[in-house]
């Protein structure tokens, strides 16, 4: 396997845009990385593209928009992690010398299209016919860590509070305004004890990367971002390790982690899955970034802030910087991309050397992502 | 890259089945495949999954049912091309040594999910929006076909009369049925001149394939077949070729024949994309089984009928074994596995070493297939 790097990273601002497509969405998102990486449209080899709800070809689309044509383009559904998983096959596509220089997009326009989401339990998934959508399920699995660890109301709104506060700092995040702990506690009831102001907006946008053999890179940057570790693994059953602990991200996590040579202690900053704060407080110990049942005392102390020592979701996160499905995966390696840059401004880890990006997906009949991604990145 | 091996091939029976879903649908043709192997579940490394409609995480949902869990699932969405799509995936990654066991599977459940395409209008695609389906599209493209090279309605027809002649030898065809050139000339009119019965019906279907390294396919099977070329394009703009040529199924099959080293002259057997009797007649001449304006004088002559020289969808093809979208890719490729088995029964092209699977999908603005994959096999 070659080296493969990252040599330009671009996104929309998220947000609702009733007027807007995925075609200019993702097409806007591919012209912002490819002028990050002062590379040509003509250039691109093959486009890989993550999208849930919008379509047919939803690439070709996007490509026929942009311009580009008569490329391989390949388009990829894996629910939340749909970009991620077409990051993980344009990697492998790269690193294998298939292609030199690809395209990743991820996209989504939500506000037109929830209802394909709706509609998904029409199938045989007995937990969706149970009611047991993502807030539901996510407000089970917070009870058990409460129960278990003796997290608290606060610890988990403070999640919130935090990103937002991340997000006031990131022109591209579809919320940037500071809320306070009372404000999200006092929010309206979701999935008890997830109030609304700790569960992820309903949005639009788009992300896009470029991606080369690292022999190339220093064509388009004198700051390529190595690909370290891109880990991607689907649905297993629990065996044993409780509501509280979700064993898809530590398993893909440890095969990054392995994959890349560093550990969680190396780590400068991290974009995580926070659909939920349940979910960043849960991935935060699965990833390893502090023992079982203390990511709650972690987001107290300040820890997981920006100036903190382990600075989790900078970019606001999915509550704050928004989640249009098909495009959250590669928006969190754009956010990396730039941190490892030294692009990102009043948000910017000073020093930032090393970063991880999680990204879920899916459910089918089993308290678990149905797909889980783990990439390690290096500047 | 590593010579690729399909070891195991099986489908459901395509037809209209409205009380089931795509879940046991692929798991059926999962287990088929399986046994077909003689592989065990426990064996598959990673899966890679074809459907257009069926809402996020299709494939980790048919896994779940299916009993294999903890495997990456990666679900391609490429049209009617998705599973072709997914099995290109699956390719590269055997090829380059990512995985030595992958399952593709290919499905779609019409009957309930029609609506999904339909409502695909609503994004910035100009030609949807003008009404221009895909009937409306190889209408006109017949018109032109007939206008420059005087192709009559008759040899179109004739398209039609022959793949549902080869469907009643089919036990896995939707239609089992013999239909006259009367009865398809004189069916309903649904884009002139393309009458009901020269398009491919609704269905539902599962389609699967298991490929390994070709190092290990001899634990499998005595009988493995060799992918001697995977070619997958996307939409390129014409050329001044003209509404008669599909330039997408010229430069995919030249860059398959260039990869394996063969000619259409060496093909035995052909499952390609006859999604209206347009697109095969097209197809026939763009594949360059016969020089450009002659495949309506072939069908007439028989040459492309089973016992014919070039034989062209012995399955029925999607005219008569139906065409359950994101099926339809890895259900070609199933056919000619067993072709190239000698496993076909009364419709065996006898001796069959070389095949050649052609199938597309989308469109986007433009008049041709958003993607075209080609795929030749030897046995």
């Amino acid at each position: 396997m070659r080296k493969v790097a990252i040599v330009g990273a671009g996104m929309t601002r998220f947000g609702k845009f009733p007027g807007r497509y995925i075609e200019d969405l993702g097409a806007e998102a591919a012209l912002h990385a490819l002028e990050h990486a002062g590379m040509s449209h003509k250039e691109i080899e093959a486009a890989f593209v993550g999208n849930v709800t919008q379509g047919p070809s939803s690439g070709q689309r996007i490509l026929d928009y942009l311009g580009v044509c008569g490329v391989p383009t390949l388009n990829h559904e894996n629910g939340c992690g749909s970009s991620s998983a077409a990051f993980r096959d344009a990697y492998i596509a790269v690193a294998t010398g298939v292609f030199d220089r690809v395209l990743v997009i991820g996209v989504e326009h939500m506000t037109r299209r929830m209802k394909g989401l709706i509609e998904f339990d029409d199938g045989m998934n007995l937990l969706a016919d149970m009611g047991l959508a993502m807030p539901a399920m996510f407000g089970l699995m917070t009870r058990r860590h409460m129960d278990e660890y003796g997290t608290t109301a606060e610890q988990l709104a403070q999640i919130s509070v935090k990103n937002h506060k991340h997000g006031t700092l990131n022109p591209y995040a579809q919320y940037q305004k500071e809320l306070s702990l009372e404000e999200i506690l006092s929010s309206r009831m979701v999935s008890d004890p997830l109030t609304l102001l700790q569960c992820t907006p309903v949005g639009d946008g788009g992300s896009a990367l470029i991606l080369t053999a690292n022999k190339l890179a220093r064509r388009y940057t004198n700051k390529p971002v190595l690909v370290e570790a891109s880990a991607f693994t689907s649905v297993k059953y629990k065996t044993g390790v409780g509501a509280a602990t979700i064993e898809g991200c530590v398993r893909t996590s440890r095969e990054a982690y392995e994959t890349a040579g560093v550990g969680p202690e190396d780590l400068d900053v991290i974009e995580l899955h926070d659909c939920f704060t349940t979910h960043e407080l849960i991935a935060t110990e699965d990833l390893g970034l502090c023992p079982k049942g203390e990511a709650g005392r972690l987001v107290m102390e300040g820890v997981t802030a920006l100036g903190g020592k382990i600075p989790v979701n900078p970019s606001g996160g999915l509550l704050s910087k928004g989640h249009p499905l098909g495009a959250t995966g590669a928006a969190q390696i754009v956010e990396l991309v730039w941190q490892l840059r030294g692009e990102c401004g009043r948000r910017q880890v000073e020093g930032a050397k090393v970063a991880l990006a999680h990204n879920a997906g899916g459910i089918v009949s089993t308290i678990e992502p149905a797909a889980t991604s783990v990439t390690i990145l290096a500047g």
